[in-house]
């Protein structure tokens, strides 16, 4: 169970509700977008098939490999670091190849035994250069040629249909995983992308899909307008508030926060159609531990920010803060006999009322536990989040032309 | 070396400049601000004359646990990951209690052996709840009583002399280091808080202080003017570009990001002297990786934000990309035979020449290498850019009233 409290004021009217939810449905009937229907996909099937035949434990793999960047990596490692206490997390090590940092690369694979290792090469396109670099240089570092049984026996293809990586699959008969071609990279956890590592790790993948599918039929029946109420507000008022903070009560969020950082900024940094530059700048931080960072500048600090809190009613671990008594810190024994579930929640309480006391819109998602339930459906809680504010910005929410410059001045760079 | 080049209009008058210089001599020499001399303290003295009594590899020591949150955990974990893959560090665990998350105590100590362990509790009063309440745990769970030997040569405290904390420690024998009072939490890592965990990790904390020395010198013989420019130009347009972005070139950086956002958020966000909530707003991101993220919304989004980008010329890791070819990705070979330094920094400069491109301003901080020296370099540039920040808005640059608010929430939340 999720429940969202909004404390700000709802001033969508019903007309512009009916028009948002219209918006959104029509992008999933027309097949426009496709991350509405990757809950229904049939691809676990193909993944669960794949995972028993190749048979990990029998070929000694200790290691996933992910080899992917920004929408390849982010949403597997949110969900990982969710779920990764939970008992489904079996023991494989989980590797992300993301940046192409040197001393990175040289920690991550200080200690790896290719014959332990399966990797899991993800890109749309499969021209990503950090993606490509990496995979030349596993190639030679592990003399596992394109065309070798030992590239064919530990590679894994995550791409679309009839790329070019697609094609280099086909031929050299590495096992390729597809991505729908209307699903973008930021929204594609809830395919191949995401399901076939954390699948692999021992997630229970098909309640993640029930979670994200849940809320989907929610939403798209009507029950759901609170979000488009969000929406609305956050992008109706983002020139007073460009920045919308997500303060998420565990640690276990640190992933999610960037992987709603991209998917947010990325989504709605945009020009719109009378080339105004938009769009609101995501901030993800951690509670309590960002009480002692963030805090003061979203108290003192200028009016610019809307905040989300979240809040995990039961982290299923059950500490107590003993009768214990500090010498001279006897001040702090309030909170003696009490749970480190209960101090950090009542910490989330009194956060957010010091903020709304300073008339900070302020909203509060509350999550009974982390399971795989429960993430699907945060997943596609700010999946639909961020389509309905790209809708209400007037923007192209799926694409990110901005990036573009960037790789044409970095090939210039090396011609020649 | 360290090198800044700013690519935007110096503004400061010299007559603004030299008010500027003032300010932060004057803060110095009358000892309001303790940071400053904190190079010249000699405390290192005193932690090393600790390390050779106590000797860690007698009692068979294999893990550091740092028991603190905010300034007191986030400038050691930024420098132990800019510099973990340097020779200088030995094998010793780290580990942080900083969040009260149950889920993440569980697992930091689940295979925590208190034999191995040395604690060191790091609050400046003691009084921090997250982090008594950790202690009180730990004494529960491993048995080890205030007034017991276990505790005795087990923990020690970091704290302000004759605080709470200190009181306690010198009534039960516990070692006890001291922060100078007069150097906030923030701007505490070149104290014990930072040098006793780094010391203790080998790191090379002379150079470290040396290398914050140099800078500190070279600003107060008036050759570091851009400083100041680069301070004024931000706060005086902090209203057109209320967010500053510190998009930092390598994975080391992750952590460093986050010791910035506490330091840059917390110092600056606050309510002037004419009742205006001043302050800017820091996002800290890590190339390549968020090229794939954040990139996006820097060029098309909201004309927001400055950039400030951070280049390491020498990773001193020299891995290449190899000759390989990837069938039907040829035209990725562009990179073949270049090293991955080559890469990540050709992408940084890509990427800093798209953003100038669309009239964004930005600087360019390059590092010849990451080293302990250069670190202790960068640590006091950004404490020095926060403190200017702090005098042109007309604020107390040291404080955080705005954070104590929720601590009374809390404890009447508490209260019976």
């Amino acid at each position: 169970m999720i429940t969202n409290e909004l404390f700000f004021q709802k001033e969508a009217t019903k007309e512009v509700v009916k028009d948002a939810y219209d918006a959104l449905y029509k992008e999933m009937v027309t097949d426009e977008v496709g991350y509405y229907t990757l809950p229904q996909s049939d691809m676990l099937l193909k993944i669960e098939g794949f995972i028993e035949d190749y048979d990990l434990e029998v070929k000694g793999i200790k290691n996933i490999v992910v080899i992917g960047i920004g929408g390849s990596s982010l949403g597997t490692k949110a969900i990982d670091t969710l779920l990764s206490h939970t008992p489904n997390r079996n023991n494989l090590n989980l590797i992300f190849m993301e940046n192409v940092d040197p001393i990175e690369i040289d920690k991550n694979l200080k200690n790896l035994l290719f014959e332990e290792s399966f990797f899991i090469m993800i890109s749309k396109s499969g021209s990503t250069i950090e993606t490509t670099s990496h995979v030349k240089y596993l190639i030679d570092r592990y003399d596992a040629p394109v065309d070798s049984s030992r590239f064919r026996e530990h590679f894994t293809f995550v791409t679309d249909r009839n790329s070019p990586l697609d094609d280099f699959g086909r031929e050299y008969e590495v096992p390729c995983f597809h991505i729908p071609a209307n699903v973008g990279g930021r929204f594609s956890v809830l395919s191949a992308v995401g399901l076939l590592p954390l699948t692999l790790l021992g997630y229970d993948t098909r309640a993640l899909l029930a979670g994200a599918n849940a809320l989907k039929e929610s939403f798209f029946d009507r029950q759901e307008d609170d979000l488009i109420q969000k929406a609305y507000y956050y992008t109706t008022h983002s020139k007073d508030f460009p920045i919308n903070v997500l303060f998420s009560y565990s640690s276990a969020f640190s992933a999610f926060n960037d992987w709603y950082v991209q998917l947010w900024g990325e989504s709605l940094g945009k020009i719109d159609k009378t080339q105004n530059h938009v769009g609101m700048t995501p901030v993800g931080i951690v509670g309590s531990i960002d009480q002692h960072s963030f805090l003061q500048l979203l108290i003192e600090g200028p009016r610019d920010k809307t905040v989300t809190m979240i809040k995990v009613k039961d982290f299923q671990t059950p500490l107590t803060i003993p009768d214990v008594h500090l010498p001279k810190l006897e001040k702090t024994d309030f909170i003696n006999n009490h749970t480190f579930n209960e101090l950090i929640n009542a910490q989330c309480d009194a956060t957010m009322q010091s903020i709304k006391d300073q008339g900070i819109s302020v909203d509060m998602i509350e999550i009974e536990k982390l399971d795989a339930y429960n993430v699907g459906y945060m997943i596609m809680y700010y999946e639909l989040l961020t389509s309905l504010c790209g809708y209400f910005l007037g923007i192209n929410t799926y694409d990110q032309p901005g990036v573009e410059l960037g790789k044409v001045i970095l090939k210039e760079k090396f011609a020649n």
